[in-house]
């Protein structure tokens, strides 16, 4: 999660100019930039798109359809000659298995039809499910003064690990260029990474325009520029991409529309993680500026995104969090603030014989900090029921694993039972060196309606933290989430003087093995060889694949890199495999 | 689950003719059933397969490979000249994304070349994971003698609803015919019914018999023996048909491999639900019978082979149900006793001040019949104390929704500590209609390892219960579940005086409008229209809809009809859909 400092003298003054220009309203980049290469001089006439990166909610296809057509007459307004809309934006994305019934493919056709019925004076292109002798495609229409004036079936469909839309979609044939007056427009559907092919024939045929519309979840990783740029300037064809934004359960869509003129340069960017009706002409000339990326500015904004429209399309507001006192909690607790407004977010303090002073302290000092309502509870009266009903005795000096086990679950049953009163959702602060490693109780830390920062690795959550305190500091002088939380030994505090060192190595190095067994699937001689302690490695990989019975009911992971616990990772839990 | 009752008069005198047959040794039809119509008199030559319907661990190379070796030897012994093993059986199946790691998938090579210089005097034939300029392909070998004589590659890999293969393989090309000596074989993976092209092309080249190696899980539905009837008749080869057997996760594999001759009549049939090595010659004339399908019978032996499979595969023993003295935790607890030994259950009776006598009585009643150990726990205490955090009274005539969430998490969590502490695995009563309709408390009933009854629908439960009692008064003329268990109105028992009856029609009604709404995607009207109240099952749908998140953390449901929750079932969470 670097900041990516490497930059040009020439990028640092254009970023500059940048800036110098950040607060005119219009986010189209100006003609005027007079110091920066032109290569190609812009075209006479101008040809306003206006790109529609719109938040649907899967299912409201009634919803989605008012949103569309809100938005088509608010393009046709402001002078658009054509409007894009994202990829399935009728059903939204991903619909998965309500892609089964047929009522719901019914009523996406019927709202498609009243799409078409109110397009007048605009062209329109946007994503809906198309049936055709009883198969479904995965499409694209494009449609003026209540006509359609073509259809586009997504022809590669993705075996994703996130959705497998071959589960439903047939693949369509190949790509025909649509006539829209005198634009003749080829349109792709989502993984422009795969429809090189596609592109080809539609630039033999001759197109003046390239449209693709998209629902492309966030990954920390992935960057769709880059590849619509070489696109592009390979086939001197202006590219508009219309990608959809906000959170669908686990998923959370980024937006970051754009275009890029035919010579590969980007002429227009939209917002990344809102909403935006934007009009970008096709025929202007692009910048070679390319904004630095931020990675953990933009995992902050993913995930508050993310708890923000899981609570609103649930039609949730409070939510409840455990407050340990430790990183984890802190910084779930502080995005879920961000996120819902610290009206919106209870504390629960959930202490034992076992929990130190300086955690309370902490615990109290975060809540304080985040101007949070909170309560305490002490679990031991609950925890030694429970202890002695399985034979134990909950002596604080020899306190067992079942024992450890207990202290877990009745903070769970805690917050649940809570949140249950309350109409709220719990959120669990679980992460993911965490999740890989099984270093949890099931019906533990990992209970809740949503996991926030379960695609974090420890590491991860410590630069979010030190990113949230750079954000709050401008607020206030103090460090928002207390020093002492960031330098403290993590301990799960389920046994006197326990230490996460004890089992675990620095989260530094549990990190890297981890994501070399996990993302990168390199075996235990690889890593071993990468100068890590092959002991090590193999107790760490063995904690991976013997846990995986507990990943398999834990909460809804917000993903935010390609490779998250959740569909991208499915293991076997009974298995004889060890490596 | 009818016992399918309509049998002709001239099958049920093959069937008394078959139960005289049933004790000699061989499973083989005898040639002297002078009786039956032989539509083609038996080539002179035998030709013997041995079928090798193994049980093999996910995962586990090594052990597999072992087993392959051990059954080739003991084939060669028997006199076999070709024997027969289920798909990627050296890996086991589904292997998952185990087959992403390369040292995973090398290992397979070289146990399958371990296999090759084993394989001496006898062909054998295997599935494994063919790794071919860096894409792997679900493939079978065929060896002869320390040579490979021939390598096929599955060329339609299902998107299927258990396991996408798509997501690891690649399709291979036509399949080609494979001389072994004087034979000439085809050979087809796993979903005959989409290789019909295949065969179709190897018959035209020639062959004089059909292989299929499978790993096609045990649903209710399905019978695997009429397509491949229909093709040995049509392409007039005989069809050997080998599928794996045991329990991986939540699949039962059910074995019931066959021959059918050339005329499609099924001249051999192996276990169902136990691993065999089976000598078949395929020359041998077929005979017309077709054993009656005891749906419930099978349903019975498919999850006392899932609950086994699943202790033995994770290396656990014991078990522990919490048993209420209702139908579900009875029958649970019966099977799980079947499975596993009266010695490995451990009964826990969680009673409250809300349980009737009647229910604590059943309880032990059903205990005591098993013979199992068990104790009870009152859960007051521990209830009152969360009630009282929650903010709430536990007023015994005045309990709200959240003081029964209480109850059932509390009952889960002690169920949960007790197996910690004494090494063993909760299992979950939940059955499918529950599930369904999210009847259910998240993290309370729905919690454990193992869910064995939740793909049954509580009509099912019924079934399964009669046959329980059918099954043990053999051996005591008592009904093994008590009367009282299977005629007391169901309920929860979380509130004084519940009924099931209270929140939902009988359950008659509701499997059957869950099936038509789960398992057929009619939609509300449809449903209505077969004369079901039009509010009634709204209210149903909506249940079902809205009770998705409880479903995405629930415990593995044994699978036993192919459209059990889980995979076959991707609901989102976050939608706008009400149908």
């Amino acid at each position: 999660m670097g900041k990516g400092k490497k930059k040009s003298k020439v990028r640092q003054k254009q970023k500059k100019f940048q800036k110098s220009k950040s607060k005119t309203k219009s986010r189209q980049y100006s003609q005027k930039k007079a110091s920066l290469p032109a290569k190609t001089p812009t075209k006479s006439t101008a040809y306003l798109v206006a790109i529609a990166q719109i938040n649907t909610l899967v299912g409201d296809i009634s919803g989605n359809t008012k949103k569309i057509i809100a938005y088509m007459e608010q393009a046709k307004e402001r002078g658009a000659q054509l409007v894009v809309f994202p990829e399935l934006s009728i059903t939204g994305y991903p619909p998965k298995d309500l892609l089964f019934r047929q009522d719901f493919v019914d009523t996406n056709m019927q709202k498609f039809i009243e799409i078409v019925s109110a397009c007048k004076g605009i062209i329109a292109v946007f994503g809906f499910v198309n049936k055709e002798n009883g198969v479904l495609y995965n499409a694209v229409a494009c449609v003026r003064d209540q006509k359609i004036i073509g259809i586009q079936n997504k022809s590669h469909l993705p075996v994703s690990d996130i959705y497998d839309e071959k589960r439903y979609f047939t693949e369509g044939s190949n790509a025909d260029i649509i006539y829209a007056g005198n634009l003749r427009i080829g349109i792709i559907i989502a993984k422009h990474t795969e429809e090189e092919t596609a592109i080809q024939q539609l630039v033999a045929k001759g197109i003046d325009l390239l449209v693709c519309i998209s629902a492309v979840p966030y990954s920390i990783e992935k960057n769709q520029e880059q590849y619509a740029m070489l696109i592009a300037k390979k086939y001197q064809v202006p590219y508009v991409y219309c990608n959809c934004v906000g959170a669908q359960e686990n998923l959370v869509f980024e937006g970051a529309s754009f275009v890029v003129d035919k010579n590969g340069l980007v002429s227009a960017r939209l917002k990344k993680f809102g909403e935006e009706l934007f009009l970008a002409d096709i025929n202007k000339a692009g910048s070679s500026f390319i904004p630095s990326k931020d990675q953990t500015s933009e995992v902050y904004q993913a995930i508050t995104l993310g708890i923000r429209d899981y609570f609103a399309k649930t039609g949730h507001a409070k939510a409840v969090i455990g407050i340990s006192g430790g990183l984890d909690s802190s910084v779930t607790a502080t995005l879920a603030v961000h996120a819902l407004g610290k009206e919106n977010v209870i504390g629960i303090i959930l202490s034992s014989k076992i929990t130190p002073k300086e955690s309370l302290q902490d615990a109290k000092k975060i809540c304080g900090n985040l101007g949070i309502v909170w309560k305490q509870v002490n679990i031991d009266p609950i925890v030694l029921l429970y202890a002695r009903a399985a034979g134990c005795s909950y002596d604080k000096k020899n306190i067992s694993f079942t024992e450890q086990n207990i202290q877990t679950r009745t903070r769970a049953a805690l917050l649940m039972n809570y949140a249950n009163k309350n109409n709220a959702l719990v959120l669990s602060a679980i992460n993911k060196t965490d999740l890989a490693t099984g270093y949890f109780t099931i019906y533990g830390e990992a209970t809740g309606a949503l996991a926030p920062i379960a695609d974090l690795w420890k590491t991860q959550v410590y630069l979010l933290a030190g990113f949230i305190n750079v954000l709050q500091k401008q607020k206030s002088k103090a460090n928002f989430i207390p020093e002492s939380i960031i330098k403290k030994q993590p301990s799960q505090e389920l046994r006197l003087g326990q230490k996460d060192s004890d089992d675990l190595p620095s989260y530094d190095v549990l990190d890297k093995i981890l994501q070399l067994y996990v993302v990168h699937k390199k075996d235990i001689h690889e890593i071993a060889k990468m100068k890590f302690d092959a002991e090590l490695v193999r107790k760490i990989v063995f904690m991976v694949v013997k846990s995986e019975f507990k990943r398999q009911q834990m909460p809804m992971p917000l993903r935010i890199s390609s490779y998250s616990f959740g569909r991208s990772w499915q293991y076997p839990v009974v298995s004889g495999w060890r490596g």
